[in-house]
Order: C-alpha cells, then sequence, then structure tokens
C-alpha cells in the first residue's frame, strides 16, 4: 500500500516533489524546533493518483484518518468537538507556487455545534467563533462548492450598509449570527444543498477540491505560461488553526529577514494586531511596520528575530515569512525562499557571498542575465515627484514617456511630427501595427503576458504595461479614467513602467541606469552597493565561463560601447547599413545599370567609403576578431516601397508631371519586385549573379585591413558569407575572396591574415555542414533567418498575427524568435556542429542571431560546445554573466 | 611500373573505365573475331596520371613504343615510312560519349616524304594522297595545335572559288599539293611553328591533345550538364588507318540494327562510295541507302549483315556502327548501343523481351519515365504538311502553334486578346517572365538547356526551343531570317517541337499521344505497335513495384481521368481551389467579417458547396483512398493585388469615383498583406486563427462521406492538415476533426471511417516527427515547400532570377524543384521518415510535392521506404513505370 500522508514530523525542505513547496518548508522548520503548528501533508502521489483514476485512491481516508487521530491525542482535542473542537486549516501546496490555484480553508471543524464551543474555549467570545465560522463558510462555499465569492460578500455589505458601518469589526456577535444564518442559506442556494456539519466530511471535501483545482482552466494557463509541467500535481498541507484574532495580545505578520525591494539588511515586514492572516492580505486595516512588535510583545518580538535569523543562515537566501501570534504565543506559519526585486537579488547574492554563508558560484547561480538586463534599463528617478494611477502586468520592460493617444492613426500621425506617444488601446490587434511601430510605448486594459500587445511589443523591444484592468478607457470620448479618479485625455501626458507595470500620471523623470553609467566609464558610480554586487559577480562569471561574448555592431561607435561592456570582439558586422543614407543614391546607380560598365563604376564609388567603415570599426576592435558579414538583404530594399511608388506614378500620370526618372525607378523595382523577398535574391545568391559585387567588398575590408596593419595596428577581420546553403556556393566565393586578398597583398604589400567562414541559417546549410566545413574555417548560426526557415514564418510577418494566439494555446511557451526552440532549430544547431566539427575539429562557432542575448538560449549554445555567442552591445554583460552561469552550473538560465 | 597500353586483343567491352566505351567495344570486336583495323588504346589511367601530374606519367612513352613496334611487325609497315607508311588515326574515348571534347585527328604518321610513299602503294594515286595529308594537316591543326577551323575552311574555299567549283572531288592532286603548302602556312602562322614532320612527334602530341581535352570549358561545362564525374577521364585509341576514299570499290557507312527513330526491325543506315567518315557525317555528298551496298559490293554488305546480326544478339540492344570499305575489304571501326527515340525504346525492348533476347526486367529497365514522359506529350502530326526551318535544343518538351512575337510587353497584349503566341527573344532575362507566362511556346536563340528560358520554361510547363543559332533576330524590324532564307514576321504563324528541338514555319497540325488515347479508352488506339510495347512493360512494371502510384487531384473529372491512368487514389486534393470561382464573393464575406456571426454565416454559406465538391471526388475515387489538405494558402490570396488595388482606388480618388466597398476591401488587402506570404499566416495557423474554419471543412468532408455511404459507396476519406510544423498545432486540428466527427456521425447516423494526418513540408515537422507521429496517422511529403523552406527560396521569386546562372556554375546539376535534392531534403525525408516510423511502424508515408511524378525523386523515395508517390494525372504512368524499375533495379532513373 502506498503511503500518501506525512507529518509534519516526517519530511524536510529538499521533498517538495512530494510535500510540495509549502509543506516541506512547515516540515523543515517543525524539524529546526521552531514553533509551527502541528499537521500533517497529503502528497503529491496522491493528488496524481486521484487524478489519473478520478476518484479518491484507497487507503488514502484511512490515512488520513489516522493521522488526524494522532493530531487530536497529541492536541487533546477532537475534530469538530462541541465542547473544545481541533480546528484545521486545508491548503494547496505544489512544487511551484501557483496563485492561479484554489489556496485555503480555514476553520474546518466548525460547526453549528462546535462553534459554541470554540466560543466557550475562547472565554466566551462569541464574536470570534462566529466570525471564525462565516469565514469558514464563505471560503468552503466558494473554494469547495465554487460559489461566486461575491455571492457572500453581497450579503456581508448589506448587513454592514444596514448597520451604518464600513468595518468587519463593527459588526457584533448576534450581526456574525446572522450572517452564519444568511451565509447558510447562499450555499443552500447556490450548491444544491446543505453546508455539510460532519466535520471530517469538511475536510475530506476540501482535500479533494485541492486536488481538482490543479485542473481548472486558470491553473492550466498559468502552468502553460510558467512552463510547469502539468503532472505534478498538488499537496494539501492540513495544519492545526491558531488565531491571530483572538484579542489585542494576539496578531499575525508577513516578515522578510532582508529588503526584498533593495537587498538591503535589517528586518522588513508588516504587523496587524488582533487579525488573521487573510486580512493583512486583504489591506482592510493598515498594518504597522513589523519593529513595533517589539513594543506590542517584546518576547514573541526577540523570537521571531532569532527564528528569523536561523532561517536565513539555514536556508542561505532571504526568507519570507508568515506568522501569528496567539494570545503572546509565536506561530510560524509559513516560510519560503523569498521574491525579490532585480536589485536585491544581486545585493543579496553578494552579500551573503561576503558574509561567507554562500561561495561566488552559488551567488552566481542566484542572479540571472533576465535581472541585469532590467537594472540596465533607463527608470523613472525614484526621488521624482510621480502620481501612481493603476499598475498593469509588466509586459516588456523599459520606462516610457509620452502623449496618451487611443488609436493607431493617431499615434503615426503625431510620432511622424517628432511627438512621443503612448498608444492606449483596450487591445491591440495586427491593424495597430503600425501605431506600435510608431508609439514609445503600448498601455491596454486587457490581456496578460501572452496577449498580441505584450507579444508584439517584446518582439519589437517597446516598453509595455497590459491587462491594467482597473483604468476605463473611454474611445468615443477618447480618454481613460483611473481608479482614483484621474481623467487622461488624448494628448495628456503619462508614464509607463514596464518593468513593474505602474503608471503615472505626467511625464516622470527618466534616469539611465547606473550600472550603464559604470560600464560607460561613470566613476561616480562605482561606489554604488548595486554596481559592487554586478561587478563582483560579473567578475566571478568571467572568470568560470567557457563561451567567449562578441557583440553585433555595425559602426565604430557601437563596436567602442561594444568593447567598454566586455565585448570580446564583433561576431555580426553588417555591411548593408554602409549602403543606407546618403550612399542610397549609388546603390541605386548600381540597381539602375544597364550595363556592366555603369555596374562597374557604382562599385568602383563605393568601395573607397566602405574601406573607410572597415577601417574605423578595426580600429575600435584593434586586436580583437571583427566578424564581417557580405551584404545580405534584397537589392530592392534600397529603393522605394513598390506600393507607393506605383501609386505616386499613376498619381503623376493624372496631373502629367510624370517624369521619366521615376518611371525607370518603377521598373527596377517592379523587375526585382518578389513576392517573398526572404525567400529571394539575397546573401550569398546576390555574389554569383551580380559580378564583382562581393569582390568590391572583399577588397574594401581587405585594403581596410592593410591600412591598418600600416597604422601599427591589429587587425583581425573575418570575413562571412551569408546565405549559403550549398557548399559550391561558398566555394564560388571564397575563390573570389582569396584571388582579391592575393591582388590587395601585392599592392599594399601588407601581410594580410584572415579568416573566411559562412553563417549557417538555412537548413540546408545544416544537412551539409560537413560539405561547408571543408572549405569554411568558422560558422556563424544566424538563428534569426534559421527559425524563419525551420518554422516557415517570417518573423515581421506572424508575430503581429498568430503568434499571442500561439503562445495562449500552449503550442510554444515563448516565442521561438526571443528564445532559441531547442527541439526543432536546436536540434539543426546541433547537428551542424557535430557535421562540421567531425570534418574539421577546430571548426570555429558561433551564433550572431538575436538569441545571442538570450539567457535560455545561451545555456543551449555553451550546452552544444559553441565558442562564442555575439548579441547587440546593451546585451553583452547578460550574456557574459549567463555564460558564466552555464559554466559554473550547468542549463537551466532561471 | 603501371600498364598503361593495351592492344585491341587485350580487352573487352566490360572495361569502360580503363578503356574508355569506344576502345572497350573495338577490343570487344576484336574479341569476337571482327574485322577491326589493329591498334591500341592508352588507358584512362594514363590520362588520370598525366593530369594529376601534370606532364606524360613516367614509362608511357616506352609503353607506346613497344606496342607501335608490334602493330608495325604485324603490318610489315613503319609508321611514316617515306616509301610504305603505316598511318594511324589518333582519337579520344571516354568512358562516357562526350561531343565537348576533341575527337579525332586521322592519318598520323604523313609527312612531305611518307605522302609519296602512300601515293605509291595507293598505286599512284597522288590525289588520294594528297587530299589524306591536307586532312591530317587540318585535323592536327585545329584539334593539336588549337587553330580555328575556319583557318582552314577559308583557305579551301578560296581554292574552289578559283577553280570555280563547289565539290572537293573537282580538285586535282596539284591542287591538293598546293592545298598542303597552303595549309603548312597557315600551321606556321597561327601556331608559331612549323607542322612536325617527325610521324612519332605527330602521334604523341596528338596523344597529350586529347589529354587536354580532357578539361576544356566546353568539355567541363558539358559533363557538369550529363553530370559525369570530372575525375574519370578519357582513353586514347590508337588505330591502323583504312580508307574508303581509295576509289569506287571504296567507302564508308554507318548503320542501326534497327531503326532507331521507331524501333522498327531491318537494317537502316547510310553509304557513301569512295569517302572517308568524316564525309558522311559533314554531308558533302548524298549518301545512298545502306540497303544499295548490296548491289555495290554483295560480299562486304552480306558480311556486313552478318556481322550486324551477330552484333545485335551478343549485345543484346540496339547497335550503332561505323564501318569503312577498302578496296572490297570489310572494316569495322566502331560499334556502340544506340541512340533512340522514346518510341523506339519501348518498341526495342518490348520486341527484344518478345524475341527472348532479354527478360521483361531488363526491358522495363531499358525505357524510363522521362521517355514515356514525351510519349505521352502532344506532337506535330507526321503526316501533316511541315517546312522545317531551323533546329534548336529540345528544352522543354511539347509542341507549341503561335503567332511569333518579339517582346514580352506585346506577348502579355496578344495572349490577352485570346491569341496563342510564341515569344522570340535571343536570350530572356528575368523581365521576360511575364511574357513567358502568357506565351503558348518560348524560342531563342541564343544559350543551352540551363539558360534562364530553358530552366524558367521547364518549370512552368512552357514548351521551349532554345539556342537556335541559325535564326537572325532583326528585334528592329520584327522579324527573323532562317537559314534557307524564310522570314517570319511578328503575327506570322510557326510551330516548335520541344521535344525535338525543330521549328517549322505555319502552324503545323498536332495530334494527340496515341498512348494517352489509349489510356483515356480509345478503342482504336489498342493495336498500335507502340501502345502494345508501352502496356506490357507498364504491366510488368506494375506486377514488380512496391510503391503506389496516387495522383493529385481537385476535381470529379481530374480525379476519374487519374483512374484511367492507373493511379490507385488521390494523394492530395487541394479545398482551396474551391473557394475561386463564383465562390470568391462568399470568401471575401468571411475574410471581411466584422463580427464572428458574420464570419459563421459565411462558413454556413460555404459548407454545402464543398461538401458537394467532396461528394464528386468521393464518388470518382470510390473504393479508393482520397487524401483531401484543409486549405492552405493565406487569405489574401482569394482578394484583389495589393498593389493594382492601391493604384485604382489612388485613382478613383482623383476622381471621386471611389466607393466604401472598395476602401473597405482595400482596408482588408492592407491589413491582410504580407511581405512574405509563404512565410506568413497560412496552413494550419488559419485553422487555429480562424475558429471555425478547418471544422467547416472537416463538416463538409464527414457530410459527404456519409452521403457516399447512403448511397451504398465506400468513401476513404483521408482528412490532411497542412504546414504543421509543432505537434500541438496537429493536436488542436485534430481534436477538432474529432468531435465534428461524433456530431456528423450522430446526425448522419452513418458509420464514418477516415484517416488523419498531416503534411510534412517545414524542416521544424521534420524534427519532432516522432512527437507528430504519436497523433497522426500518415505523414504527406509537401516536397514543394519543404525545398522551398530547406534552401531558403521561393520557387516563384527565384526560379527566374538566379536558377539558369546556378545551374551553369554547377551549384546544382538540376533545378531542385524538378528534381529532388537528395542531400538536403532528401536527409530531411529519410530522417522524417526513421522518426516517424519508430513511434508508429505503421505509420503510412506518402509525397504529394510535384517531384512525386520526377523519375529519379522516385527511385529516392522509394529507397527511403514511403508507401505511396502522388503527382499530376497526366504523370501517373511515369511514375507507375518508374516505380517498377525502381523496385526491379534500384536506384538509377536513367
Amino acid at each position: 500500500m502506498a503511503k500518501y500522508v506525512y507529518d509534519f514530523s516526517e519530511g524536510g525542505m529538499d521533498q517538495k516533489d512530494l510535500l510540495g513547496g509549502k509543506g516541506a518548508n512547515l516540515a523543515e522548520m517543525t524539524g529546526l524546533g521552531m514553533p509551527v503548528p502541528p499537521g500533517f501533508i497529503i502528497s503529491t502521489d496522491a493528488c496524481r493518483a486521484f487524478l489519473a483514476e478520478g476518484k479518491e485512491p484507497a487507503g488514502l481516508a484511512d490515512e488520513v484518518g489516522e493521522h488526524l487521530a494522532r493530531l487530536e491525542k497529541e492536541r487533546g482535542k477532537t475534530l469538530g468537538d462541541p465542547d473544545d473542537p481541533l480546528l484545521v486549516s486545508v491548503r494547496s501546496g505544489a512544487k511551484f507556487s501557483m496563485p492561479g490555484m484554489m489556496e485555503t480553508v480555514l476553520n474546518v471543524g466548525l460547526n453549528d455545534e462546535s462553534v459554541k464551543g470554540l466560543a466557550k474555549v475562547a472565554g466566551g467570545d462569541e464574536r470570534f467563533a462566529y466570525d471564525s465560522y462565516r469565514r469558514l463558510l464563505q471560503m468552503f462555499g466558494s473554494t469547495v462548492l465554487g460559489i461566486e465569492s461575491s455571492e457572500f460578500a453581497e450579503v456581508l455589505d448589506a448587513l454592514k450598509t444596514q448597520r451604518g458601518t464600513k468595518a468587519d469589526l463593527d459588526l457584533t456577535a448576534d450581526d456574525l449570527r446572522g450572517l452564519v444564518e444568511s451565509y447558510k442559506d447562499v450555499i443552500r442556494e447556490h450548491a444544491g444543498g446543505d453546508f455539510p456539519q460532519d466535520p471530517r466530511e469538511q475536510l475530506d471535501m476540501a482535500v479533494l477540491a485541492v486536488f481538482d483545482s490543479w485542473n481548472t482552466d486558470r491553473a492550466r494557463l498559468y502552468r502553460r505560461q510558467e512552463q510547469i509541467p502539468d503532472d505534478l500535481g498538488t499537496a494539501v498541507n492540513i495544519c492545526t488553526m491558531v488565531y491571530g484574532n483572538g484579542g489585542d495580545d494576539s496578531g499575525t505578520g508577513v516578515a522578510f529577514t532582508r529588503d526584498p525591494a533593495t537587498g538591503a539588511q535589517g528586518v522588513y515586514g508588516d504587523y496587524l494586531v488582533n487579525a488573521q492572516g487573510e486580512d493583512v492580505v486583504a489591506g482592510i486595516r493598515n498594518t504597522v511596520p513589523l519593529a513595533d512588535l517589539e513594543q506590542i510583545d517584546k518576547a514573541a518580538y526577540d523570537e521571531l528575530i532569532d527564528i528569523m535569523d536561523r532561517l536565513e543562515k539555514h536556508y542561505k537566501d532571504l526568507c519570507d515569512i508568515e506568522f501569528t501570534v496567539e494570545h503572546g504565543k509565536l506561530w510560524m506559519l509559513q516560510t519560503r525562499v523569498g521574491k525579490r526585486t532585480a536589485e536585491a537579488a544581486f545585493r543579496i547574492a553578494h552579500s551573503f557571498a561576503e558574509e561567507g554563508l554562500i561561495d561566488l558560484d552559488e551567488a552566481v547561480n542566484r542572479v540571472t542575465g533576465a535581472q541585469l538586463a532590467q537594472l540596465m534599463f533607463p527608470r523613472f528617478d525614484d526621488k521624482a515627484e510621480r502620481h501612481l494611477i493603476g499598475e498593469g502586468m509588466n509586459a516588456s520592460p523599459g520606462a516610457a514617456v509620452g502623449k496618451a493617444v487611443f488609436d493607431s492613426p493617431t499615434a503615426v500621425e503625431w510620432a511622424a511630427k517628432g511627438e512621443d506617444v503612448i498608444l492606449v488601446r483596450r487591445t491591440t490587434t495586427p491593424d495597430d501595427l503600425s501605431g506600435m511601430v510608431a508609439a514609445t510605448g503600448i498601455l491596454t486594459s486587457r490581456g496578460g503576458k501572452t496577449s498580441h500587445a505584450a507579444v508584439v511589443a517584446r518582439g519589437m523591444g517597446r516598453t509595455c504595461v497590459c491587462g491594467a484592468d482597473e483604468l476605463e478607457i473611454d474611445f468615443e470620448a477618447r480618454k481613460f479614467t483611473a481608479a482614483d479618479g484621474t481623467v487622461i485625455g488624448e494628448g495628456d501626458l503619462i508614464s509607463i513602467d514596464g518593468t513593474t507595470g505602474e503608471i503615472f500620471e505626467g511625464a516622470v523623470e527618466v534616469m539611465d541606469s547606473v550600472v550603464v553609467r559604470y560600464f560607460e566609464g561613470d566613476e561616480t558610480a562605482a561606489g554604488d552597493e548595486l554596481v559592487r554586487a554586478v561587478t563582483a559577480l560579473m567578475e566571478h562569471a568571467d572568470g568560470e565561463r567557457r563561451l567567449a561574448v562578441r557583440a553585433n555592431a555595425d559602426t565604430p561607435e557601437d563596436a567602442a560601447r561594444a568593447r567598454r561592456f566586455g565585448a570580446q570582439g564583433i561576431g555580426l558586422c553588417r555591411t548593408e547599413h554602409m549602403f543606407l543614407g546618403d550612399r542610397r543614391e549609388l546603390v541605386e546607380h548600381l540597381i539602375l545599370a544597364e550595363t556592366p560598365e555603369q555596374q562597374h563604376e557604382a562599385l568602383d564609388a563605393l568601395l573607397p567609403l566602405q574601406r573607410e567603415d572597415f577601417v574605423g570599426i578595426l580600429e575600435a576592435m584593434d586586436g580583437l576578431p571583427v566578424t564581417i558579414r557580405l551584404i545580405d538583404p534584397p537589392l530592392h530594399e534600397f529603393l522605394p516601397d513598390y506600393t507607393e511608388l506605383a501609386v505616386r506614378v499613376a498619381h503623376e500620370e493624372e496631373h502629367g508631371t510624370d517624369e521619366p526618372r521615376t518611371h525607370k525607378l518603377l521598373d527596377a523595382v517592379k523587375r526585382l519586385h518578389e513576392e517573398n523577398p526572404m525567400l529571394g535574391l539575397r546573401g550569398v545568391r546576390l555574389g554569383i549573379v551580380i559580378p564583382g559585387l562581393f569582390k568590391m567588398q572583399a577588397r574594401a575590408i581587405l585594403e581596410a585591413t592593410a591600412a591598418r596593419i600600416h597604422e601599427g595596428g591589429d587587425p583581425q577581420p573575418e570575413i562571412m558569407i551569408p546565405l549559403v546553403a550549398a557548399s559550391q556556393e561558398f566555394e564560388l566565393m571564397k575563390a573570389e575572396v582569396i584571388s582579391v586578398a592575393g591582388e590587395v597583398q601585392k599592392e599594399t604589400n601588407a601581410k594580410l591574415a584572415f579568416k573566411i567562414g559562412t553563417m549557417i541559417e538555412l537548413p540546408r546549410a545544416v544537412m551539409v555542414a560537413d560539405k561547408i566545413a571543408e572549405s569554411a574555417e568558422f560558422f556563424s548560426f544566424g538563428t534569426n533567418d534559421l527559425t524563419q526557415m525551420t518554422w516557415g514564418f517570417s518573423r515581421d510577418d506572424v508575430e503581429a498575427s498568430f503568434f499571442s494566439t500561439y503562445l495562449d494555446k500552449g503550442i510554444f511557451p515563448v516565442s521561438p524568435f526571443e528564445s532559441l526552440d531547442v527541439d526543432g532549430v536546436g536540434a539543426l544547431v546541433a547537428m551542424a556542429v557535430s557535421k562540421g566539427r567531425k570534418v574539421r575539429p577546430d571548426l570555429h562557432l558561433g551564433v550572431c542571431g538575436e538569441h545571442g542575448g538570450d539567457p535560455d538560449s545561451i545555456h543551449f549554445f555553451d550546452s552544444v560546445g559553441l565558442d562564442y555567442v555575439s548579441c547587440s552591445p546593451y546585451r553583452v554583460p547578460v550574456a557574459r554573466l549567463e555564460a558564466g552561469r552555464s559554466a559554473g552550473t550547468g542549463s537551466d538560465s532561471r
């Protein structure tokens, strides 16, 4: 017979799989001799058996009976005894905290008889007894019997109105006795039966209701979003009730062993006299700071402080605690490793390491790249004036300030005039894409972190707060009203914090991240506590990591910044950006060329300009490798948009103002127009079809290299051929580059050293990676394109049109453009690594897609043996940290 | 020491690798005791050594010397002896015939002295001796010394003009003696030295020139196009000269053991009295039919007929023969398995099998699907009047008749008026795409089978003749002039035969293929010899093959035709075609729907129409499986083109004639517009994002199935979900279909049986094929899309823009859309097969991309274990034949 039930004294903190998080920690505290109200845990095994069989597993009832009997014996009370009842709480407790589930039923064991016994043992306090009973009815009714909690709230409100009060405490014992009857009526009406008077029946029903709550839609959705497996099940904690609401010598509180906002040392928490835990959460009365407890009850306070100290040393981490004082006696109701802000995470990990509680490996493991990234965003100045008018979900980080606009056309129009705008919508749809592009921030009143607005905003790097459902938006009137009555009309300034989800009236002052200021060389930032913590942990991560970190940078300025941020070279320098701006005209000449001579002239004109670009970049990255990708995008990207031009020409023809040049341009655009430019004439195909194009670029790179050598520099260029699908393509282009190198070497008399390699960004390149590796010296995985081709969708087209639906339905847990799809794209990367290295064991391998800066993906790239990741300059510190964490602790980035 | 040289008596027909095709067959005939002029072969080993080392391999000269000495001894003559010279021919001969290489130098051994000896032993025939000498000079000059042959032709033409004659035979011995001197001057002038008088030096130079010719650009290009490996090398044949030009008792001829055009039995060939072989090829004089030789020289004729009979029985195939009669003595100069037309291939293979020379396995192996495909194209009526005005390359098969047009805009304009046009261009470029689409046929005067015109025409299935370089095209005057002076102006009718490369003036009558007529049930075709051969071989192939063959068909008519052609079901029924025509308006309603209700209404209106479609198809394929793909293309394909509509709206706005409906349409088109529709919202994504869409289609299929059951039919629908990338997508849609099936079953009371599976057309589906196979009952490989995603190019966009360059540069030997790319796409197919079958051993596997009808690809699909291929109805017989060949003989489709 399986064992399903465990006393608190039987388990420990390592048994979260079996006992759930809450139960394991209660057991741990019990084992440490801390004052935990006795109780027992029904294990997750029981829940899984229940879910599999669809009924209570055999033997569970008996086992519960045995543990209950032992508890009754220990406490000298019987569950629901009419004279002196044992009362218990029933709480769900899964391995991972799941706010989407049923949480708690208190006071199980009360009924029409035992309520009197409770009053008696509480010194005749009938008010307390009936208040406890009505709480049981309310919680049991809503969480076990599934009645809307508003049904109970309405009855309570009506009573309070009748009594002319707003506070529960003003209700008398008689009032509450009446309320109990009203609640019983509500239950009878909505549940089709009476509230069960049998205490054991109450207990059993509550336990099964907890099991059932594992599979509610809300719980499933939550798990899908948090990537929690569906087959874990939940444990149930049965715990003797203790009461903080039995008088002024009682109370309840929550505490943190350090400040969870900043990580500063000291005791943080709140205490509420004469109250139960739910009252603190409900915020019905004002709490006092925890420190005040010292005055209220020094003995309890001292014991608590001692316990907190022991817990922190025992858990070696910030602990989050719930406790109750019952007539002067301290009871520990819960502890767990506490949630904290990104800043606190760094400071706490660093300080624990300095205190010698943990080593630096562990400290680095306790902070994440995602947290570091948060710390690097600009944020609202702590000291600035601000008026919080609402809060939503922190869907895409950053601090954005702008004028509120209520539709996309207005956003586009105002942005075009140079205004910063915040697009405010109930929800966004693909139609809003242009508005989202134009806005600096997006605010919605509906939808969660996988809503259209959230997904698209993250994809575009726009600040976004979503699901701020307290805002009442009136689109007709072009305004919204906050919960506090503040009205924001179109054109009024607002500020949104995508990192916290806060919404402010007016323009809150934005300040740069102190961490970024430090990296950028601001001496005044060096003494900051946070900076000290970050640099200490980064230094350790740098020492541990196997992966090098490079940056994607196209200009000398970006290259220099990347270097300040710790980049060990450039992994992707995109040359097409050098074809824009005032050089666009030269590119137009190249495209419109009608003879090889004209084509040649256009290329010749571009050569010196490209060369200067490369000299600057090689100089900024002197001594470090610079991977330069030859031109990749289709040529028509350098020409006007087809449809716009067609409309313009049609218009000009109407008015007889059309010019031959425009017609010629339209012809070229039409000729180069592709139904699917992503799948068209681009990358190495351009190099093969347009003679001289890649040669010109190779010459510019190699002439720049020679110039740098003559200037005494140490240029380390790596020439990268994009979009290779077949080894023959690479070999043809390599031969051209080698021949140009010979010419430049002769002309400049410089000893040129460079590498030549390719991007792996097409599935076919993966399949023939062994062939390609015969002549390529390095591979750089272009995981953006590889993701597009592997899934068969283009980011620009589909992120807006169906990703939010896909995330909602759990088809993928996170956009494969945010975090590498390990099963599909990752499997291809691993295959190319293995094929390539088989042929060329010293093949240099890196990644230059945006995944190079994504924490999860970095751990994957480390695990398959890449040599480096490359990401945007601002992501370099994140990548350094995650590469260190990956080296130290394996493959989990959370 | 390696052995490099072999006497004819040492080798045999199985040694083509070592001795080349020509040498191995000469050796075989020698071994059979047939009259072959004695000689020896320098092996391909020697050529490979020469190419590797860059110089004549050690020992070769000595070995040639030994064999030469033996030959001289046997013939009792010395090479170049001034009194009675031994003369030899030097011919290249690779394993595969390669017209791109240097072929022949005759009369090696003649010089200023030995020419007199030759005259002497020829009974004082100085004319013959000097004619032979000038031929040596001409061939040696052009093929060994690399002088343009026109240099020699000009001198000869000048001489003939001077003598007032057009025939070589009218030139006297003195004329030819003078010509020898002129030719020697040409050589001195262009080769920078005198013609070598040393006979052995002539021989050695000729041998090395043959080796060198292996690597000319022309030869390399030819090999690339024919997929002949570059490392084979060529052999060189040194053969005693015999002369057919020594008088009227001499002559030369070519012969076939059966009619290579039709395969009919009997002796076919041409004979030319008093001539050397090159004269026959040059067509300088008219030949007589081979049968006439019986009158001219009965002994030689009888011996030849006897030898031909022995050869055919020995080679068990049609033989192609070259021979010479020298003063009444028959000499065999060459034999090989003869080339033949598609018709002859079938009739010969069938007849050899009937004669018991080969078995049916071998007979089926001797015909190809490509030949069968040729036989199924309409062709010009043999009996129709025709005037041949030129010939080019048979670039894309078919028979096309239309008015000549000389540019693409005209082609488009005339085609729009309902005219059939043939687009005539020097070459085509991507700019001509619209014209090529509009034309029924394409004719170019430049470029080969990998030219832009050829590649694009094959891709589109347009008839194309290219590289017809005798046509003089005058674009200014919009006309072309044929070699015979015929002038074709714009609008004049021409006919082009893409199967033969012929170009005719006027409209030649086109007739349907007798094979197709037979399949279509025309009784009168059953007796045709070709039909008898085809059906006999097809029957054998059907008995042998493991692969089933289905058809892609979207209408009852196509389904019925496919069945007549032998299809064993439908592998791909595209439902989107059912959304076109007069139903487009309903689809517009669906797309423009603004509420779920409107969307629902639109779907409800489509349901009965779709159901009727399915009833018809299931009826046509009663008892056989019908795989129906739910809607795949992006919805905007059902709306007007974005750019055209934008221009129209702009125009209407100018004139104030714009309507709200057009604006609404433009809005919808703009909203649905995708930069890369191929990578957008399509396939299963539509099913997930538009609630009810796939459900409506599933309901239509299942209601049709129920209706067929109630009519007593045996419907076997298979529902296919397109564009699946993740198992979750499939599972969501499968659940919808299963739930609809439950409803329909209840409503109709019919016992519904159906399969549900998916297309594998995205690389990601391959990587997770095992996951998908857990719930999918079948996979159908969509190799068109899989090729597009794997290579990262879209057929529509790139075939025109760079495929011809890619084929020319040998990046791929054939478009991966024509024949499956085995290394890339094929490897993915094999991976999905293995992953899928591991999870579900009875997983049903097929292919429904266009590769399903391509011979090479069919052999590959057979080799990886698919269950069926599906192709267009007209390709079904081709697929049946190739599936049979693959089962019988392995994996080569040629």
